[in-house]
């Protein structure tokens, strides 16, 4: 809204600010019932003081446009000039609040608002820093677009067939021995959780994870009436002796675990624990997503191959994505299963999207073909390692004694656990003011008051180091 | 898996038939109760003769691999080897049954799988003929490729910021004032219904629509336990003065509509009812999903403006597409509407996706603002117009008499009925025989057993001809 106030015009600020207020309730923009802005961050997209934001609402106020509620900010009242001789208005927010899908937390909901700010350091973040994605050989890509090998129709269901066999060629490189028939793309690891929610599991079902497990911090299964039971892991992955147990408890009708580079654990699964988690999976009849977004990224030499390589009995779906080695905003992912599994996903995906991007699709498979992936891959390992040992280094500089932590071998976290308790939220916010994301451990298991997960993908290695340090001191204070 | 076969080799090919499936089997792909497609299909698959396939199915029976079940086809048996010892096998069927969403139903299976065939002439397929896509603008656009405004890294939760402004840009000058942030980018219309439908509404919602409506032959509100509830339409599009009564009598929430170019009955809503719709809205406080694919596809002359343009409450939502314009594969809409309401969508779609492919974004930003977009509209309208003049004159000649039918002036469809009862379905499946694919006017409405839903933007010429002959030919043995 910022870019129209016409800071020469002979129409003082506060007048302009009121016509611009005005003009999004009489179009609809702002129905009634909304709650607008806050005055302090209308004051702050408008780049005025906030005396001038205070006189607009005041007017506003004034011709029964707005209405202050005590405690519960300003809002959009029924008596604008259209609706003022056609009875009740309708109430969106009624509707914003009884879908059945649930919002995001309060505190992602503000990780979200807060990461867009140019002067935060992002010590939260799951994604590779913008200096480590590769725009030039992206360009090159599309700059040798051959028209040929492009779908501007619909692909098939399970997506181009083109790329599928790319991606056939990828797995079995890590030992995963499946036919294109049994891969569907999807777009990203979420969409894939998302049409398993809703295409194999019924409403009350159970799902197993590792506590803490990024699971928790989404709300995909959970917004189909589903939950989530927690089972331990140690520094070898989840620990599969339990499962029969913790299966029986919660009457489990799945098993999703991320076992290479842990998000947010960073730890790795061994293959001893590999092997005998396909065992329990087939004796306990227990099918397992396992989410192998970060398995590409080792810092320390290659990890064991994927659950999914000891599967003899197509109990394992396994879920790869280009995300977090070439780009996000590709879209770009995949499901390896059985047949029927990957034909009944393919149809719910026609149903709700149609199928992913075209455009994503081929250059996905370009970029895995080209052999410019693996240099990528390469590229990154270095850096990521460069930014693991400086996170390790500032952690032992200035949490030696107060917090413990592993060295993960790759992937993008440190999972930091304070040595006593502290109120994790206020930490959150006193970083905050500090200009710090960080995200706190409840996020990922609700018990864990006393940790944060630290990603060192994201930040600069100087933000790394002045956030680390800042944190450390913050932590000090609040224990 | 046909690739698979070496037909030079010493190994039969019945054994080699054998060893394939064998190892689909006991690698999980076809897991313990799996359906194997039928003999014929597989002998289509492999190229071979029909007895080939028994040869290799009737040893891998021997085996104690698969099971021929009386009228169930054959399945893959619990006796395999790796499940011999260890108890019952996970039984992926049931997970396959019991997902909340439904699958598509079988006759649009049925369309799915036998639309991808070379020989099929395609009467129903709602998008452009391959021969009308613009690849060699794409290319150009993909050439051009400039970094800088390429994102890799995940979008804002509402969409890339320039690309909302350019669809801003668009809706203006089809009388469609809104803001940027009042934009959500989509991957697709169809991902706009999912996201209203768990964004907006409650279980056991009502959805009022026309009826026909391209509504029914889809399962994204019904899959959430929401009912549709049909209202008349007639000429001038449907008949807002029956709203009031339909909304009290089932209860609706919400009402969609595709005031212009309807899909399946090609009609267009005048402005008077249009006005009247948008009264009647506002009076029943009853929010519109406006769905408006096909407006930019007028032949005969531009239609009046969207209903958004009359909306002056915020109680439509707008929702707009690039996919039968552009690019189905492109999969890029959005939908404009509340800011409230499309930070909700947004929220979901962040939850579930993560957002569209930055990539497609970029691409089709790139379109409308370069103009290209405009030159491919000209060229598409001057195509349709002799498509669909074809199909009217090839309706004279050969359905005069038995059918009846409107002149659409935009978009793809003509809904054709004919005079007197007759199988709907063997009407299809004679046409199948003659390799014609026709979509039935029960996909769209149960009670259209009459009907079918012509679309005159696939074929080509001649296959509409010959297709549109072989129909009415048929037609006249069923009637």
């Amino acid at each position: 809204m910022n870019n129209q106030l016409d800071r020469n015009s002979d129409i003082p600020l506060y007048q302009q600010i009121e016509q611009i207020i005005k003009e999004k309730i009489l179009k609809g923009e702002w129905p009634v019932g909304t709650k607008i802005p806050s005055q302090r961050k209308l004051a702050s997209i408008f780049c005025v003081n906030r005396s001038t934001v205070t006189a607009a609402i005041d007017e506003l106020t004034a011709e029964g446009l707005l209405e202050g509620k005590r405690g519960g900010g300003t809002k959009v009242t029924k008596y604008t000039w259209s609706g003022l001789a056609s009875g009740p208005a309708l109430d969106w927010t009624s509707y914003v609040r009884s879908g059945i899908h649930r919002p995001n937390s309060l505190t992602i909901q503000e990780i979200n608002r807060q990461e867009v700010k140019k002067e935060i350091i992002r010590l939260g973040t799951g994604e590779l820093s913008p200096e480590l994605l590769p725009y030039r050989d992206m360009k090159t890509i599309l700059r040798h677009a051959e028209a040929e090998k492009l779908t501007l129709g619909y692909e098939e269901p399970k997506g181009n067939r083109y790329t599928r066999e790319v991606i056939k060629d990828r797995l079995e490189q890590k030992g995963v021995s499946v036919s294109p028939d049994s891969i569907l793309i999807v777009s990203g690891a979420l969409q894939a959780l998302q049409l398993i929610s809703i295409g194999l599991l019924k409403r009350k079902s159970a799902v197993l994870t590792e506590r803490p497990s990024y699971l928790y911090s989404l709300h995909v299964f959970q917004s189909m009436e589903m939950k989530l039971c927690g089972i331990p892991a140690d520094e070898k992955g989840l620990d599969p002796a339990v499962i029969p147990a913790c299966k029986k408890q919660c009457g489990a009708d799945l098993l999703y675990t991320i076992p290479t580079f842990h998000n947010p654990t960073g730890r790795q699964m061994t293959e001893e624990r590999k092997k005998e988690l396909i065992r329990i999976s087939k004796q306990q009849c227990l099918p397992i997503i396992e989410d192998d977004a970060y398995g590409d990224l080792w810092i320390d030499g290659p990890p064991s191959p994927p659950l999914k390589a000891f599967d003899q009995d197509g109990n394992v779906l396994y879920v790869g994505t280009l995300s977090k080695t070439v780009s996000p905003g590709l879209r770009i992912g995949w499901v390896a299963g059985p047949e029927p599994v990957i034909e009944r996903l393919a149809d719910i995906k026609m149903q709700t999207d149609y199928g992913s991007s075209s455009l994503s699709q081929w250059a996905a498979a370009k970029w895995m073909e080209s052999g410019l992936y693996e240099k990528n891959l390469a590229r990154i390992r270095n850096k990521l390692k460069i930014r693991r040992d400086t996170a390790l280094r500032c952690l032992e500089a200035h949490c030696e004694g107060i917090a413990s932590w592993e060295k993960p071998s790759g992937g993008f976290y440190i999972w930091v656990t304070f040595h006593k308790p502290l109120q994790i939220h206020t930490l959150f916010e006193k970083a905050l003011k500090k200009n710090i994301l960080i995200n706190p451990g409840t996020l990922y298991d609700q018990e864990a008051r006393q940790s944060i997960r630290l990603s060192y993908s994201y930040a600069s290695l100087s933000d790394l180091e002045k956030g680390i340090r800042t944190i450390a001191e913050l932590a000090r204070e609040l224990m």
